[in-house]
């Protein structure tokens, strides 16, 4: 069943890779064009293989089989992506490859490439092209145009909650297939709208394109050793408001689409979204005005760089490596937050935020008054228990592999703030941290180990966790 | 009630005062005997007072009353408690001295004073003297020695709740005060024993005693400007074992009296704070012994730094801020940690680490196997789920306390990893921390803003935030 569904998986991968090979073409680029050919080539075989070898596998499965089928495919999705990287000779270490496939899918943009001008465009374009399929998620889109027969509803539930961010994922609409054919419909449309944009600012097509997909899938790959500070402010701005707009929980813009434009306004965590925002952009703009000297261009530092780290994006404009420490706190306050469930972004996620603080609150309130018996809502309406035990073992989990991460990096001696805010930023899918891994930096310098270490914080905070932490328990494996 | 209640209170510490006049009288310290003579009026001529006006307050009250009491009454000693050290000149202002003076009782150990040499002995006594103090609190000594009818148990218990560290605090005997009595007796018995050791390697008298308060109390004044560093092997070796034996659960210690010898080897803290112990001399010594050279010393500073952060008392041998970064890891990951619960140790609490590990691992095991319900069991008793919801709060206010500090102390402009290290060390009451307050360091440097939060982290870090923070909550002071 696993291999039938992993073939499902590279199959999509290998028809995806199909437009690099195109632009590698068009740009002239006979090494990178090869690669991708070669890449196409193995990956189809292989899922042909897979296919022929698992042709009468049986269907039905739990949540268990879910978690360990997405964590695989992600897995496999990776190792064999960066196969044209490595063929190309773009990135000829094995390990280094992977670790740029699986920040690109993983929509993280923590880069090992220190100087991005030799690089070939259909490389590039590759490279960014991850972060827009990382972000919605492969098995959404086959969700989205496999038809699903009425008994298989149960099941694709569970590989869609295994995929989708979030402590709570609810069907937008009765049927899994159609909510995720809404899903991936808004996503198309912000994406052309975004890219729209960007070109009416003058932006090449090339970048235009990149840009976007980095933005869409809040990735931040950049394409140029400045990432986003050599456009003009008005890409910029651009870039900032469509980054916070793919922050948002898609199920907003499904309940714009229905017309019930109050059960939006209401949303609580859309409005923590814009407040903790405000005050972030705020307060980092009156804690650098003094060295900026001017206000518009304060703000838009400010602005720019908040929404790029609370969506995890990563994307900067200037190298606010040099910011007072103050600004920096915020941002690592916001790489840990992240933007709304539901969304394009990493991170611990504001409905989980929410959560912990009305679970933490309920809790002072009953040791005050321990008799009194009271129900948590969110949105009018009352949580089950359950999510806020899973919430709590989440958030322990999380911390636990921040601070395992740090350890094992330290191993490389690099400073404690670089190994800390690597851990923070790769498992939140940011991708810059600070000092040795800033905003101007990359993580070409980590030994192999490190970049293991890494490799797997991105793989499991992308997919929030448990499926890629089920991998290692040996319950798992048992029939 | 509360009046009735601190003014008890004042009028120990009042008590308490009088062998440090003492000792600066003997000493010939003129100023230093002025200003406890004058404090100790100041004490009880308020404490007098606070006794006649409550004169007939009623007397039963509940958990909501108990946290407040042990909050204020905390604050109130501190804010008295440090009079001494503006009076005599010590420390001239306020805020600083109140800083010094919540370090002591908290049992942390930070400390503003830059240079030890001028300060006059009877001062640095009372300095020391409030980590004995602190240590076992002084709300568990007032139970010890104040009888109490048997109507007003229920309320006692809920006073030692409020101070006791640790998830679950039990009653050794039926008796809240006999358990009272047990706690002190052991306490002062293995004071005595770490003394007498001590004066058998031939330590000054006044060191010995001194020394002997900061590790009986896991507290970490240094009386030299180099901690323990300038004391003989001998000497820093006891220091690492007594150190090592305050850590532990002091109900270990009555199941030993009582010849219970089983269950204190089946206690799965106990097992889990040696192997944690043992594992991090271990990994620090192979990380260090290539710039020590010599095996013995390599063991012996990996060994006494080790326990002194895990018990979070802060003493150092050698200035571990120059160790490679994955020693100073494992040590940040140890001030977390904490030792044993019902120890005089601060941080988490090794209980608490092991409720939330058996908990996410239950968890992920019904993630697995949905259908299957599972009781957690520590040390052959099964958990309550009321304590996993309360230690999973407790887990998140801890985070984010530290995350607030953080940002807060940022303000000053010192480096992420001070103001980092700064708030862990501070609300886990270690003492030293990292960069610009690592071991040789101190914490004169920060501004009034930064010392007023770690007070306040201090405070919450010794009472386990709650006691601390409902005193911000406007519920608790309705009717």
């Amino acid at each position: 069943m696993m291999g039938r569904f992993n073939s499902l998986f590279l199959a999509v991968e290998g028809l995806f890779m199909i437009p690099a090979f195109f632009v590698s073409f068009c740009y002239g680029e006979k090494e990178s064009a090869k690669a991708f050919l070669i890449s196409i080539g193995i990956i189809m075989a292989i899922s042909g293989i897979l296919a022929l070898v698992t042709k009468n596998a049986k269907k039905g499965f739990f949540a268990k089989e879910g978690l360990i089928c997405v964590g695989t495919s992600w897995i496999i999705m990776s190792v064999f992506g960066c196969l044209p990287f490595v063929i190309s000779g773009a990135i000829p270490n094995y390990i280094d490859a992977l670790f740029e496939m699986v920040s690109g899918f993983s929509t993280t943009g923590a880069s090992i490439i220190t100087d991005l001008d030799p690089i070939p465009n259909g490389i590039i374009y590759w490279r960014s092209f991850s972060h827009w399929l990382g972000g919605m998620g492969v098995l959404v889109f086959l969700l989205a145009i496999i038809p699903v027969s009425g008994q298989s509803e149960g099941y694709t539930m569970h590989l869609l909650r295994a995929e989708s961010p979030g402590p709570d994922v609810g069907k937008l609409v009765p049927r899994m297939r159609q909510t995720a054919v809404v899903l991936y419909l808004s996503y198309i449309v912000l994406s052309v709208v975004n890219l729209v944009f960007l070109l009416l600012g003058d932006m090449p097509l090339f970048d235009a394109v990149c840009t976007m997909f980095g933005t869409a899938g809040t990735g931040g790959f950049g394409i140029k050793n400045d990432s986003i500070a050599g456009y003009s402010p008005y890409l910029q701005n651009v870039t900032t408001v469509f980054m916070f707009l793919f922050g948002i929980n898609f199920s907003c813009y499904y309940l714009l689409i229905i017309k019930q434009f109050k059960n939006v306004l209401r949303d609580e965590e859309l409005r923590v979204y814009f407040g903790v925002v405000l005050a972030s952009i705020v307060a980092i703009s009156i804690n650098i005005f003094g060295s900026v000297g001017n206000l518009a261009d304060t703000v838009r530092y400010s602005a720019f760089q908040v929404v790029s780290i609370i969506t995890t994006t990563g994307y900067a404009t200037v190298n606010f490596e040099l910011w007072p420490s103050f600004s920096k706190s915020i941002l690592l306050i916001l790489m840990v937050f992240g933007a709304c469930a539901g969304s394009t972004a990493g991170g611990l996620k504001l409905a989980r935020v929410i959560l912990l603080v009305k679970n933490f609150l309920r809790n002072i309130s009953q040791v005050l008054r321990p008799q009194k018996v009271k129900v948590i809502k969110v949105n009018g309406k009352a949580v089950d228990e359950k999510v806020f035990v899973n919430t709590n073992a989440y958030f322990f989990v999380y911390v636990v592999i921040i601070g395992v991460s740090t350890l094992l990096i330290s191993l490389d001696g690099f400073s404690m703030m670089t190994n800390f805010s690597a851990s923070v930023s790769c498992f939140n899918n940011v991708g810059p941290g600070f000092e040795a891994v800033g905003a101007t930096c990359n993580y070409s310098q980590f030994s192999c180990l490190s970049k293991i270490v890494l490799i797997f914080d991105m793989l499991a905070g992308r997919l929030e966790i448990f499926p890629i932490l089920v991998l290692f328990s040996p319950k798992a494996w048992k029939r």
